[in-house]
């Protein structure tokens, strides 16, 4: 009556048929229940700060998702036609434009400052080249309608403690200011500044030197910052700078002056002249490190949302945390023979048990549990261990 | 410092900008919240009974979504080019012909009877009458490598139970046999047998009278079995069947009996002449109601998957059950002032408090706290109720 048609599947047909494209792949057990796990237990951390979780569409039209901070995901973007609408929709490659729209429009009503959370898929064109993937699980924060250190260092804290709750072995923040090179080179033509950032952008020592200018003090002081934070900022406040840049770093040492008050041990290094991947932000940014952990848990910072609200927030990024964190060891199941009282199940269940039930009588039940992977079988109406 | 820029909000850019597609939407608090609260709990429920988590990706190549049963949301899937393979691609509109495939390929060498589960979202070029949205959550299982009353009645119990732990209201199983009726029309010419189908399956006795020939007091037979399994199943076994369809029938008696056993007081009807949405079904099938509750929650039934494994599964769709349930109210949330001391808003937070922390001085906390929606506001370092 049951089980394992093996001779069925020992020959599959056509290998190609089952092919994904580049980039996309197929969780598994048990990492993609652990994936699952993982991204619940970050809401919940989430939801503890007063963040409530919103669930925009995969699809929405272009130029809702592109518009705003979305414009810097334009070229990421799978397209699509609406046949309902005839218009051309796009299959979401980051949410965070979509919150922004959710909270200028649906929400807006909405007392302010706004604390959402998400989670959720997102798919990209190509993969990059740290980061193959084309489809990424997606789980961050924004708070909208803030601005202010209290408001940087909050979104800051919060993925620390959840990284941190998660057990995230190390978790340290590395800070930016990647609006402090472009006011500081204000007065340079466009070209000129935009070849400046660069250098300072990949620690090009030599061509800051040589093409920096009047700047060339305050562009090799920002290079020697680079650091712990210890080191760094008051590497940074003895720097001359215009009063915008003024303005900008006395909100990064406010933040870090709070971010030090509630997370003393916490490993926090500036790197003032990073800009890579903070294309639209408008303030204090960050990414979420680990200590011997390759690539990055994630990613935040300051921006101006489609509403023109000041908002920050950040996104983590499950491949580097499933990468990290051990999978935990499948849980203890009991098989249970066919024939078994019918209400036997649910007792096991609701005692915290996993059930496997046979479908057919067989000859050792033992073994039976054993061929289904089950730590237990049920014998005299209680879960024995197989090994025992 | 802070909040609320009301003035920007107050005059919102075009709303045009914000209008999603038809049949898209976005989940908003609290409900967006309570979604994913049940999913992971469906999810819990279906690991209990031994099925593991898979999940596969938004995309795939299209003649691997659409092989099997996929081929039958053909019409209902949005295609899209892969720029990097050349190869189209489809959004998937259906979960579960993917897990037949992880089934069939990555683990075909897994043990039979394998158990797996999914959640994930799905994407329809169109809406249906019944259910307008074009993204739907998907939740389910599927049972690969068993055949039997046994694993029918195990698929059809565990979504009974889920739902009960979630509160759904009096769930109802009603079990259809869409292969009986094309068992017994066999020896009819394909046009004579769609047309008795389609009669039937609108329960339309006249015109199955009028067209039926010898099996005329079969399928009336058929129609008047239809109802509560107590009187349904004895008039369906009356009735004299040919061979495939006696083995249909007898699988479906054992599977009542076993069910019957496992839940004396789940309601149970029988409809053998429905067909709807059951295309590739190949045995047993069956839809999951609630008692006064519009649409079901959820149908599944046994087909054949990719590889010819015998399978059996159901899918739940998230939009019946949002509307039945009752969201639960927000959380207690407690205002922490600006400048409190660092470390009380993660005691708080490990005591199983919601905490909104101010980012700025405030005149009057109380006022604050009930501005920003929270229960209670910290008040000589504890959370004390606004309207106590």
């Amino acid at each position: 009556m049951t089980s394992a048609p093996s001779s069925k599947v020992a020959t599959p047909p056509v290998a190609e048929n089952f092919l994904l494209p580049a980039g996309l792949a197929d969780g598994l057990p048990p990492e993609a229940g652990f994936e699952a796990a993982m991204v619940e237990r970050l809401m919940a951390s989430f939801a503890r700060w007063g963040y409530e979780r919103v669930k925009p569409p995969l699809l929405e039209f272009e130029d809702s998702l592109l518009a705003g901070p979305g414009e810097a995901m334009a070229a990421h973007t799978f397209r699509l036609m609406d046949p309902v609408s005839q218009r051309m929709m796009g299959l979401r490659a980051d949410m965070t434009p979509q919150v922004g729209r959710i909270a200028a429009s649906r929400l807006r009503k909405m007392p302010r400052p706004l604390r959402l959370s998400y989670a959720g898929q997102v798919l990209r064109v190509k993969g990059e080249q740290m980061r193959l993937q084309r489809q990424l699980g997606q789980v961050g924060v924004e708070l909208i309608g803030a601005e202010g250190a209290a408001a940087d260092a909050e979104v800051l804290l919060l993925p620390v403690e959840a990284l941190r709750e998660l057990g995230a072995p190390d978790v340290a923040v590395d800070i930016n200011v990647p609006r402090l090179a472009p006011i500081i080179l204000a007065d340079l033509p466009p070209e000129a500044r935009m070849e400046l950032i660069a250098a300072l952008d990949r620690k090009d020592t030599a061509r800051v030197s040589e093409r920096a200018g009047r700047h060339k003090e305050t562009l090799l002081g920002l290079l020697r910052s680079v650091g712990p934070v210890e080191t760094a900022l008051p590497a940074l406040l003895a720097l001359k700078l215009p009063a915008a840049g003024e303005i900008e770093r006395a909100n990064l040492a406010e933040t870090v002056a709070l971010v030090r008050k509630a997370a003393p041990d916490l490993t926090l290094t500036i790197d003032a002249t990073d800009q890579r991947g903070f294309e639209y932000h408008s303030g204090l940014a960050f990414t979420l490190l680990g200590r011997g952990v390759r690539g990055e848990f994630g990613r935040g910072g300051r921006y101006v949302n489609h509403a023109g609200e000041a908002a920050t927030g950040f996104s983590l990024y499950l491949d580097t945390l499933l990468a990290t964190l051990p999978v935990p060891a499948r849980p203890k199941r009991v098989f249970v023979p066919f024939g078994a009282a019918a209400d036997i199940g649910m007792t096991l269940r609701r005692e915290g048990w996993v059930t496997v039930q046979g479908l057919s009588a067989v000859a050792d039940a033992r073994l039976e549990a054993k061929r289904l992977l089950c730590s237990h079988v049920l014998e005299g109406g209680r879960p024995v261990a197989v090994d025992g």
